[in-house]
C-alpha cells in the first residue's frame, strides 16, 4: 500500500477537527492504516511548542517569531512522525499543515507568502498533501463556535480572521488540484458524507 | 548617544559569557547605559524556547527544528529588547547572536548557511553587530572547562564542536572587520584587558 497524506484546513470553528476524526474512525472501521495528528504539536518537542504559541499571556510574540515556531514544530512532526507514516503505506491525517502558516501568518499577519513558503519547502522536506479539505464558513459563525475558552490566535480581530478566511480561498484558487473547498452550510452528517467521497476516491474504494 | 551593539560569541568553555559579564560591570562603572542579554533566551516567550532547545530530554530534535527555534527565539529578543534598547542609545552586549546558529547549526549540524542567513536577516530586521568578539579556545580544552552537567547542545562528539569552531574561524576570515578573534590562552583578566581595548575604542574613549 502506497501512503497517503490528507489535511484538514479551515478558519477557527469550521469543524475540521470533528471531520477529520471521523474519518480516522471510518478508515479504522475498513482496517486501513491510518495516523490522526493535530498541529501544532503531535510529538513531544512539537507539543511543547504549541503551549507557548497557544499561551494568551504570550501576546507580545511578534509575527516572525510565532512564524518560525510554527515551523520548527512542523519540522519535528514531519520528521518523526508523518513521513515514516507515509513510509509504511498508512493514510497521515493532519489537523492544519503548512496552509494554516500561509493563511494565518502570511495572509493574516502579513509575514512575506514566499518567504513561508521557502521555508516550509525545508521544514516538510517537500511533502505536499496528495489531498486537503478546506472547510469554510462565514467568520463570525465560526468564532462563535469556538466558545469561551479562545486561545491565543482565536482571541485575534474578525479583521484578522476575515483576512485568513479569504487568503484559504486564494490558495484554494491557486491549487484547485489540491485543495477541495468545503462549504461549512450543512450538518455535520452531510459535510461527512462529501468527505468521505473524495477520501474514497482518493483511495480508489 | 548613539547606540552600539556588541556580541560575545564561542564555542564550548570559552569563557565569552564571563567576558560579557565583565564588560557590562565595566560600562556600568563609567555609567554607560548598557543591557547584557543572552541567546537563546532574554525575553519571556524567548526562554521558554530555550528550556526546549537546552533539554535533554529532547534529544530527537530535528537539525531544522532547532535552528527554527533558535530564530524563533531571536526574533522576539530583537524586537522586545535588543532594537528598544539600541534606539535608546545603550551599548547591548548579547551572549550569542546570529554567528552562534551559522556555526553551530550550519557548520556544525549541516543545515544550509544561506538559508541560515536569509532566515536570520528576517529575525534581526537587519541589525548587524558593530562588533563581535569570538573567544576561540582548543576544542577539549574548552569542553572540559563546561563542567558535569552538560546541556543538549554541550553533551554533542568532539567532532561536531570541532566542526562548530572552524565554522566560527570561517566566519571571522569572511567579516574582520566585524569580527575580532581572541585566542583564549590567557589569563581571564589578561583577556578582559583586551576586550575592554576594543570597547574603549569602539566607544570613543
Amino acid at each position: 500500500m502506497k501512503g497517503v497524506f490528507i489535511t484538514f484546513e479551515g478558519s477557527e470553528g469550521s469543524g475540521k477537527s470533528t471531520q477529520a476524526a471521523l474519518i480516522y474512525k471510518y478508515l479504522k472501521e475498513k482496517s486501513r492504516p491510518a495516523l490522526h495528528i493535530r498541529e501544532p504539536g503531535g510529538v513531544k518537542i512539537s507539543e511543547a511548542v504549541r503551549r507557548i504559541l497557544l499561551d494568551v499571556r504570550n501576546s507580545q510574540m511578534t509575527k516572525e517569531c510565532e512564524t518560525l515556531l510554527y515551523m520548527a514544530a512542523r519540522a519535528q512532526l514531519v520528521e518523526e512522525k508523518v513521513l515514516p507514516a507515509l513510509k509504511q503505506g498508512m493514510v497521515v491525517l493532519c489537523d492544519r499543515f503548512l496552509d494554516s502558516t500561509v493563511a494565518y501568518q502570511g495572509y493574516g499577519n502579513g509575514v512575506d507568502i514566499n518567504f513561508i513558503k521557502d521555508i516550509g519547502r525545508m521544514v516538510t522536506q517537500g511533502t505536499v498533501p496528495d489531498l486537503t479539505f478546506l472547510f469554510d464558513i462565514e467568520t463570525e459563525k465560526g468564532l462563535e463556535r469556538t466558545g469561551q475558552n479562545k486561545d491565543r490566535i482565536e482571541l485575534r480581530s474578525l479583521n484578522y480572521h476575515n483576512r485568513v478566511r479569504k487568503g484559504y480561498l486564494k490558495l484554494a484558487q491557486e491549487e484547485p488540484g489540491r485543495i477541495k473547498v468545503i462549504k461549512v452550510n450543512k450538518s455535520k452528517e452531510e459535510i461527512h458524507a462529501l468527505v468521505k467521497k473524495d477520501v474514497d476516491a482518493l483511495l480508489g474504494w
